[in-house]
């Protein structure tokens, strides 16, 4: 267990790395830019779940962000910048929705669970980041926005991820009015799964986690990577992948000391965690 | 701004169009007949929405109904009637199908979003109607309703647009029970975004329109198709699509001029309104 | 009409089928094991099924249990003898989810309407049962989860049931978090239909029957196998799917009947009752 915050990748300050047992946090860490996600801090954070995508000691992940805003997505100084570019952007503009569609898929395909820890405003791609997560704990102060249309930049790739998550006619309310959602609302839309007291999300989302981590990690790894695989399938083809993954899981070992445990009234001790 | 209702097409009296400023308001207008969705009245419904595609000026729909009902469904007299024809109606049938299933289509590929402003009870094609468009505000006293088991028709075809509004036993309870659902209910389901006092749906819907026109209109018209577009994709496929369109949407003058009032601290000024 | 309850296949004592007027009861019996889905019990439940696929006198079906829990998933103590085998266990587990993916999916195809009447714990597999019924009735006493974590085997293939019932979000959670999931919250969530007093699922999912048995069978049965077909497809593809079952079930007797009295304000008289 490292209770030090290590730096994640060459880009140390933008993305904050703290292990606590089986759970790594990272944690936004351009507060004075309201987090927003740059180029680097994109690179940052790829960079930070592919360490942990190798890291076979981390069961759980949880994205948290430093200062007020989780994150105010994309980075529209450095956008504005490359107008300057001989193309007008079109090449930077490209590579940035190519980095940040990847990261963002790089959260789903992560083969460990990832929860969001969500204080204050998730704006834009950073509401998409949250999105992205496949839990997500928000305090009662936090809330989430797709408000790209204020800016003549509708919120196509948030779109993507909001999509995947609540209702149509929700998501498309937020995409086309732009405002704000706060997290008892989102909750009720299916966009966050716990509110808790502001300034208690972390803490939430590591007893999530802490729960998460007690469990067997080749399940959860063969089990996330299946749901995500099964969901977009038609039935049939559905339950094919999926029956596959349980006879593999059932063979594993961690399969037989936790059935076995459970019918032998004890605690289990998996050898995978 | 023309206050004064015209005509749409050649149906005059079927759905009145009046706009104002940049919103459209389509007008069901066959009160009589519950605002029943003959042959003549989806004609006439098709033609304003096409007139509507092609007319720059507007930039937001909203869709309305005259007299107590928002749309009782298909014309049951006029499908009634046709069981006279030599091959018993079968033709017209399939013909009264294809155009209706064409009519809801053409509010969701419309390049302006679309507000269903519901007072009374939406049944049937009535009901496919309301969850086909993009946002639905919804009076308290608004019912929406697929009760075609009553009459030996199960609504298939208003299924097809409430599977992708709601979650999939709420629709089916719809579809099997056929009992009407309020309009707190229905805001519960997904099916409503706003629920208003009864009477001011029009008011409400007109509200959000006039938010959304205050938006760049090149912004609307690239997100709203690529939602459309990127929603029934596999994941990465969605972000290859919506990244395209991003990149597409940050070339254009009003994202520049977007973005620019927003980091400048000033109100853009919208090319494309 | 049959009030004493006949046994269903050559695995008599495991599903007894009861039939009430045009209403078959199943309910699975094997409450000392938590009615916990052996293959026997797979293979009751899916002959029972079969048998009432092709029985025109059966217009809707619930499924019940006996005892305190609804169903307790997979049979473990089955599941660990059989690790015994001389290959580990490995072709009775891929005949058993084989099975038990192939009776979920006899109850989305089957022709009738299918009501889970939960009382209990609908717990994994249980959970999937009751998650692939086209409605669910629970008495406010329910509970319903995906523990498979707990004991080191994912809930993969209640995954399948679970990510078509309920959002994203709220799937991951149970199946990654493992908790009980009240009545009233799998309501909220889209999985229940109706929360009714304790002792009183099967008697309100009898009251559903009811009204779904009223109407006519040749509308039910080409309306749910229609829904379940287009709510895959895309949206052209759906409506065209759609559009051809509307024209099918138009030319059918009972639509004649059934508008026909609408329109002459008297009761229908279904002929495929």
């Amino acid at each position: 267990m490292s209770a030090t915050p290590s730096m994640a990748g060459g880009n140390e300050a933008m993305v904050l790395r703290e292990d606590r047992d089986a759970v790594a946090i990272l944690t936004l860490n351009r507060p004075a830019a309201r987090n927003s996600l740059s180029r680097a801090m994109i690179e940052a954070l790829q960079a930070a779940l592919d360490g942990i995508a190798r890291d076979a000691a981390i069961r759980c992940v949880v994205i948290a962000a430093e200062g007020p805003a989780f994150s105010a997505g994309h980075d529209l100084k450095e956008i504005t910048a490359h107008r300057m570019d001989p193309d007008g952007g079109r090449a930077f503009f490209a590579e940035t929705m190519a980095a940040c569609g990847e990261v963002m898929q790089a959260v789903v395909k992560l083969p460990q669970p990832v929860i969001a820890a969500v204080e204050g405003v998730a704006t834009a791609a950073g509401c998409q980041l949250a999105a992205s997560c496949d839990l997500v704990v928000a305090a009662e102060t936090a809330k989430f926005c797709t408000p790209g249309v204020d800016i003549g930049l509708f919120c196509t790739t948030p779109g993507v991820a909001l999509a995947r998550a609540v209702p149509r006619k929700a998501a498309m309310e937020m995409l086309l009015l732009g405002e704000m959602v706060p997290a008892a609302e989102a909750l009720r839309m299916g966009l966050v799964n716990r509110v808790v007291p502001r300034g208690e999300a972390l803490h939430e989302a590591l007893v999530l986690a802490g729960r998460i981590t007690a469990r067997s990690a080749v399940a959860l790894r063969l089990g996330k990577r299946a749901f995500n695989q099964q969901a977009g399938l038609p039935l049939a083809e559905a339950y094919a992948a999926a029956g596959t993954i349980m006879v593999e899981n059932l063979l594993a070992e961690d399969a037989a000391e936790g059935i076995g445990a459970f019918l032998g009234k004890r605690a289990p001790e998996w050898r995978h965690r």
